[in-house]
């Protein structure tokens, strides 16, 4: 049943969260694999792009930037899922419309939305929890509750 | 429900499908980002390998002969799903498992889970069909039923 | 010698060879490794993208269509080189100049400077050749003489 | 003259440096392009990786473990070489071979030889140097020699 409530929740929710962003790329030729058509892997560098771009715009810094002010490592993927409506060919224009569709304590969801001449090709729902460096390695990481003034950011906009 | 349905189905097949395969690879430099972690897209990427490896092991001859004999384009994604349970880095020595969870007339559902020292870090769930180069424009594809002899192979094994 | 004659030609012909494109993109995190900073290889797609940009303003069609035009397979590389001057990290805004600076009867010579704020990042020099797909294998390709039509547009713009 | 000097200097060091390594892989399909061949760019990745391997080898221990034994942030490159004899395709297996070729105070060569049934298919050069992350900002890194013991090892074996 948690799919039915996420549903719910992130439709319910899209009329206060207006965190969203639309980008335009295009798929190129080392994006494409020799069926001639992109290789999906390369779909979730996309969205991982644009979700950059997205917690860019909220918190008004590059993502170099937001990392230093929270000495976090990033915002890590906990589950991802994709669906690919049709396929894309390098040469494409397409466009990437990316939302913040839920946010609790530390972990937020993100879907994404790409589209060819205005056709759904993929729509991916992601999953991610922000993660800082260990105090006692910081080569090694740990999850931890999204700040209070990255939550405000989130939730506002 | 139809994920509950999807479980249910894979469940009760693994005693009939025994397609598996099991690969062990190393996470490197090149799959990680800044955190010092898998960049993810890097998994699907493997993943694909494994499906590859899968499907020659199940027709007996390499991806690049069996797309010969069956004049077809490749197994395109339809839907991909992954939980991303811990992290892993360059250097670390993981192993995938690989098993065909379903195969219908056109499609096939894989799944995979990678460890790491035995311990599940990835476990990824994809729904590919098979597709075929246009007759009218071999630059383009198509999908089309999976070869009945294909599908012997998918079934038994 | 070779290096020097190179050098040589190229200097003596950005005269009359004005074939020129500059684009701008920006560093992201997926082209970053743990160092924090960009991961070599990518620098070679974002110049094999600038090389398909620069072909397809001299020919005035895009990659799918002129390859489609000429029945080739691409413009395969021979020789690639790259000095790393200084490196980039993730958020950065660089600018790519890609210019044709060689164009023989099979081959062509590229070259492309990224730069950071003006300052420069990374040169890179490619001798490229003309491939086509084999008439008695389709999926093997080889070498052949760049078409008239093609050799004029290169030498001309 | 600079490429011949390193030719006499690397053909003349073989005998005293004997740091090499051979390693197999195989080309995958996430490796190709739409030519049906490897996407170049992929070849560096592979180089890097042996790269790697070489160095474990010789200081006998992990990456992971060695940047963190010398506060270092890696091995980056200053310039890279390539000749591409002939292409590789998915399914393909190949054998890369590396070898230390020259070890300055705080560079070093490295060469790779990648062949397809003993041809050589890609050969590859490469001069990297020592990088330590900076004590101001360790988010950014400078060059330095590289570590006594380090240099032994690299000289010796």
């Amino acid at each position: 049943m948690r799919r039915y409530a996420w549903r719910r929740a992130s439709r319910r929710q899209t009329s206060d969260l207006m965190l969203t962003n639309i980008r335009n790329t295009r798929i190129e030729w080392c994006d494409c694999d020799p069926a001639g058509i992109i290789f999906y892997p390369r779909y979730f560098e996309m969205f991982d792009t644009s979700t950059t771009v997205l917690i860019e715009r909220a918190l008004g810094m590059n993502k170099i930037d937001y990392l230093k002010a929270h000495n976090f490592a990033g915002h890590a993927l906990v589950e991802a899922k994709a669906r690919f409506r049709q396929p894309t060919r390098f040469g494409d224009e397409v466009a990437i419309e990316t939302k913040m569709a839920e946010c609790g304590r530390s972990s937020f969801k993100i879907e994404h939305r790409l589209t060819k001449a205005g056709a759904l090709a993929v729509e991916s729902f992601e999953t991610r929890v922000w993660i800082v460096r260990r105090a006692d390695d910081p080569k090694r990481v740990k999850s931890q509750p999204i700040p209070a003034e990255v939550l405000a950011r989130f939730n506002s906009s």
